[in-house]
């Protein structure tokens, strides 16, 4: 087996076998391989695609590729719910002690912002003494305990997938259903999931921009999970304006908290609905689509949601004042609103914009060693069909950081389309795909 | 301009402007642009293509990344020639003393051996004494003085395609005919040629395969040389078996010189006479194809071409004894037989693995550094369409190394295949495209 005959084959639109992505796959994470090779095989991996089958040996060769986390232990049906990333997206963790109060255990590990997009572990970081980097047999523990543990992963899981992610990066080859599918998949197949969720956010602010590319990377993750012996839905979920109004880290701690307590936007709560549904169906707590669907409201708004991520935040060492008292949160200094210079119904938001403006009021990092302002980020005053008023606020910006105001605004003025039409609600759930 | 914007419009099978190849060329010859994101344009370029505009952009930005050579204080009309490469071509070493005999000069820089094919310097310099590495200045005298200079080059002539044509190497990105086009034609640029005639060598001993590949090579070249202000002809030529019958370094000097001594076998005197047919009237000596072939034969046949390429010889330092008597040239310690286990008319030839036989033989370099035994190589005893007897010879190895001698042996035995019925000769000169 060599490299050379391995790169040629798929030059030539040939199906890889499992021995040569298994070779290369070790020998790259090895250090075996050089970038310039493994650069050449991805791009002819973009342009000339892999099989179902190629893709699932990828993945798994890259799930093998590190430590692999074995949650048995804890219950032999563990479901995993994943996004593929988008602007305000604060749905895990709203959903996730709703999942954990019906008794299903939640053991999820999540990422950091990346790019435009936000993450989880930095959202949760920004409640003092909340702890996301504890060991992995107290994050067992944890869910063993209460049922829940929110963390992000301090084991070597799927390095071959971090090695390859940042290659695809810097040689143009991101956005691509097999790399993409097989990175995604990898992850959370080496973290110990048997049945996967996942959030394929779709439109101008998410990496897939339109429903069909949405549909085809659902349709292969199932494909691939299928082949590996892992039950995969999908649910499709609106990324043409942010989710929610809320947009950096304790800002969405708030809006994440409120929901909570039974305060929650529409678009939030459908697609809290949707994914939620098909996680108690997937765990198998009932095959009923309308009793979930009862389960999860009921859980709202009874408060058992709310209880148990205060139950969450207090394990993990944070301080449970905050979420009971909001306005503990430090603000921003300056709140500035952005104002519309016409009138007419918001028709189009320029989603991956308002996400740069945020990384750059310091709610994400421009470079990977940046630190971030948890208090620092949007807060959209408008959603899509909207009418906006001439001189009303499209958003407010956050910010600790004077020098940054004039160029958010400017940059955030131009992320708003009005049109003189009526222009229609869109939905926050495209489609789920099972 | 950035290359991760060049690398997408490639991926995206978009055509490159020529800021764009320019500043990918410029940049990556500098070291700024790492040898990955170089492998993920190059594979882009292999799988989608580029069009006749781009390739010449990409050949001139080659050319324009190192020396230059200039040969107008010769003439103004200088006719290069360059061949693709192939297993026993000697035919710049008969052809060119011809050419320079017939009073057009010859200004021309050979490369070594590169894989199976051989190079026309390491078949010189197994003339004791033959410097091909002299100063330009000395080069450019030789020329006016004797009409011929034939040397290798020692400036640094298109770096950009030395560093991409290793590159190619390793990712499996060699057979591709833009790129082939633009290496080959931006060398010849470099090199001072404003008339270039190539020989494609076209079979199972060539980088081109098929006669369809080659013909489209040479559409590309003429066309890239139209838009480069250069004509150009090409000559697309046999390589389903070696030119000739001797293939190693001094072997091939003895062919050549006995074939400029009139003793020319039937394929050489083709491609001789259809190359030399079409430098001839590409220098405007005669526009008349017989008149230019009568020209040629007369040459040979009349001993001028022979005393050209001794006063060659002797000028580059060469010791002409060797040449005058042939017999002088060391023998191998080894000649050894390869005999026929079968009866028939010899079919097909695997040309390429004769290559790698007289390589390993010691004929040319298994890796950059290693030397070359001069008297190292093959003669063919049979050329396709003869008939071979059981227990005849079908071609004889040449080594000085007696452990080399049983693989070699079984090697070629593998290279000859045989049929009961009768074979045709195959034509030495398979087109002419201008």
């Amino acid at each position: 087996m060599n490299i050379i005959s391995i790169i040629s084959k798929k030059r030539d639109k040939k199906a890889l076998t499992k021995e040569e992505i298994e070779y290369f796959v070790s020998e790259y994470t090895k250090g075996n391989i050089p970038d310039y090779q493994a650069a050449a095989l991805v791009m002819a991996i973009y342009i000339n695609g892999m099989t179902s089958q190629e893709i699932t040996d990828l993945t798994l060769a890259m799930a093998d590729s590190g430590d692999k986390l074995d949650l048995s232990d804890i219950s032999d049906c563990i479901v995993d719910k994943h996004s593929s990333g988008g602007v305000g997206d604060k749905i895990t963790i709203i959903l996730m002690p709703i999942i954990a109060s019906l008794d299903i255990p939640v053991a999820k590990m999540s990422g950091r912002g990346l790019g435009f997009t936000g993450g989880t572990a930095d959202k949760l970081e920004s409640i003092p003494g909340y702890n996301v980097d504890i060991p992995i047999e107290k994050f067992k523990e944890n869910v063993k305990e209460i049922g829940i543990s929110l963390i992000t992963s301090n084991l070597n899981l799927a390095p071959a997938d971090k090695k390859i992610y940042a290659l695809r990066d810097s040689i143009a080859c991101t956005a691509n259903i097999p790399l993409i599918a097989s990175s995604i998949m990898s992850k959370k197949i080496a973290s110990g999931a048997n049945k996967i969720l996942i959030d394929i956010t779709c439109g101008n602010g998410a990496f897939m921009k339109d429903i069909k590319q949405a549909k085809e990377l659902a349709n292969t993750m199932i494909k691939i999970g299928n082949l590996a012996g892992r039950e995969v839905r999908c649910v499709i979920t609106n990324m043409d304006e942010p989710v929610g109004k809320a947009i950096g880290n304790s800002l969405e701690i708030i809006e994440a908290v409120k929901a909570l307590r039974g305060e929650i936007p529409e678009d939030i709560k459908e697609i809290v609905l949707a994914l939620g549904t098909q996680m108690v169906l997937m765990s198998g707590t009932t095959l009923n689509v309308q009793e979930a669907e009862k389960m999860i409201l009921n859980s709202i708004y009874s408060g058992k949601a709310y209880e148990k991520f205060k139950e969450l935040v207090k394990k993990q060492g944070g301080d449970v004042s905050f979420i009971e008292n909001l306005d503990k949160f430090p603000k921003a200094k300056h709140i500035i609103p952005v104002l519309s210079e016409n009138r007419g119904a918001l028709k189009t938001i320029d989603t991956e914009l308002i996400g740069n403006v945020s990384v750059y009021l310091g709610a994400g990092r421009m470079k990977k060693e940046d630190d971030i302002d948890y208090s620092a980020g949007i807060i959209m005053n408008q959603k899509i069909g909207d009418v906006v008023e001439f001189g009303q606020a499209l958003a407010y910006i956050y910010t600790n950081d004077e020098t940054k105001i004039d160029g958010s605004i400017k940059n955030l003025k131009s992320a708003f389309i009005l049109d003189p039409k009526r222009v229609a609600k869109p939905k926050a759930v495209l489609g789920i795909v099972k």
